[in-house]
């Protein structure tokens, strides 16, 4: 197996972001700054968060951290979004998921103006994206996603693509991404009865399903493209769907967790901070 | 096999919309008022702007055909669009697709701003769609789809469902949809090898292909439900994907060309346009 190194990767990136942020910010006395909404005090969904913070720091963006309680209602988390990203201090704004599930998820994203939306999350920057509309920005993941396939000439058209998990960061932007490249999607959940039978005839899967090592050797082709998007804990330790050790005497190219595509997509999020501010200098009109 | 009869159903409820619009609009003196954008002068789809014409006299709304050249250019059209739509003499408004090919799609359907469009295809119109956002609005023919499984009590969670073709219309709209209902879905398009092997698992199949004919009795389950989207004329006839009379010995529900989807998918268009209305009316803040 070969495996892609996507800690490398992203450290490459970043560092271009950094001479990028110098040049054409820091160097003009301009700074971007991030706003990063968490409810709640989740240990992942922390240790995700520190991840931002730490590549935020690294390439000299302001990074500021609003933080709400568990039990804080809809109409509140929205009001408090929609007065704090007018309030013109951001230029991007995020909301880092997953959210408590008695929260109304999108219309909380969409209190996210298209002009800070860097996860490219709310309504109209993923209506744009599944248009294909002419503009730069998709979802971290599918850049991620994207960057891989540019770096290892992955051909998607025509290929059988398996997506494991059909949520909203990972498997639905991903299923739009392949059907805009002209791929056979399948797109499996955990009600799908048949998906040792998909996962032997894919070409490309994709993993966001969060169990722990359900993708094991001798399951797929012998040369498949497997990306991880898997995140679980066992025992202290990150895990992913893939158990990618299994995987060392066939000929498949993996993004292991951890070390695969969590940092390329931390990158991509910071790449799309840059174009949504270039975006936005450029031209009123692109949202 | 049982056949849906769309022409019926679709006729009831185009007499339902008759009554309210008589009862909500034309009896408080007020009418609703349809634009349809239409380049060029294709035979096809100048006979689907009939269909939706005497709709739309049927339930008493009104109808205006803007007709613009082959030739013209994506900003030009983009222009007029913007133009008409913001004289405020419509409250719908929808472009006929398809386009000639050297025109922007998305650019030009983008110009219909959310309050007008019907058709629900510019893109905060789908991005709200595909996140579920709480609104009463998706594309036409999703909503003719979600009527005949309702009628029907069809249910979708952990069936597979395999889409024949993946286009902005049908394929993508309604891979969205089956994903959100919890399916797993297989997104299929002209070059997937082992189409053969996945009708042959599908508990339900919808065809976009425009294809005549290419779906019949033996290539799919006993008793699948088969719903039909394609339209193709072949010596001046209106065929579909599904050659749905070689099915006459098997269990299947189909959803035949034509009298099948095409009249539900035309009256959802004006199911739309009530709705749209009321929704603009009702309150301001929901695009």
């Amino acid at each position: 197996m070969r495996l892609i190194d996507g800690t490398t990767l992203a450290q490459q990136i970043n560092t271009g972001l950094m001479q990028r942020y110098a040049a054409e910010y820091v160097q003009r006395g301009k700074t971007l700054h991030l706003g990063v909404v968490v409810v709640g005090e989740d240990p992942a969904t922390m240790s995700f968060i520190r991840q931002k913070e730490r590549t935020a720091a690294a390439i000299g963006i302001k990074f500021s951290l609003l933080r709400f309680p568990e039990n804080i209602s809809t109409t509140a988390l929205r009001k408090n979004i929609s007065m704090t990203v007018h309030s013109q201090r951001y230029n991007a704004f995020i909301v880092q998921l997953p959210l408590p599930s008695h929260l109304n998820q999108s219309y909380i994203l969409n209190a996210i103006p298209a002009r800070y939306d860097a996860d490219c999350l709310s309504a109209i920057r993923l209506g744009k994206f599944y248009t294909r509309s002419l503009q730069t920005l998709a979802p971290p993941p599918v850049q991620a996603l994207d960057l891989v396939f540019r770096q290892y000439t992955i051909d998607v058209v025509g290929k059988t693509v398996v997506l494991v998990g059909a949520g909203l960061l990972i498997g639905k932007p991903l299923a739009i991404f392949f059907i805009n490249q002209g791929a056979t999607v399948i797109v499996a959940n955990s009600r799908t009865a048949d998906l040792a039978a998909y996962l032997r005839k894919a070409d490309i899967i994709v993993s966001g399903a969060g169990q722990a090592h359900m993708i094991t050797a001798g399951m797929t082709k012998n040369d498949a493209v497997i990306i991880d998007f898997g995140f679980t804990q066992v025992n202290g330790k990150v895990v992913g769907d893939v158990d990618y050790e299994s995987f060392h005497r066939t000929d498949c190219l993996i993004a292991p967790v951890p070390g695969g595509m969590g940092p390329l997509t931390v990158s991509m999020l910071f790449n799309n901070i840059l174009l949504l501010h270039q975006d936005n200098t450029k031209t009123k009109t692109i949202i």
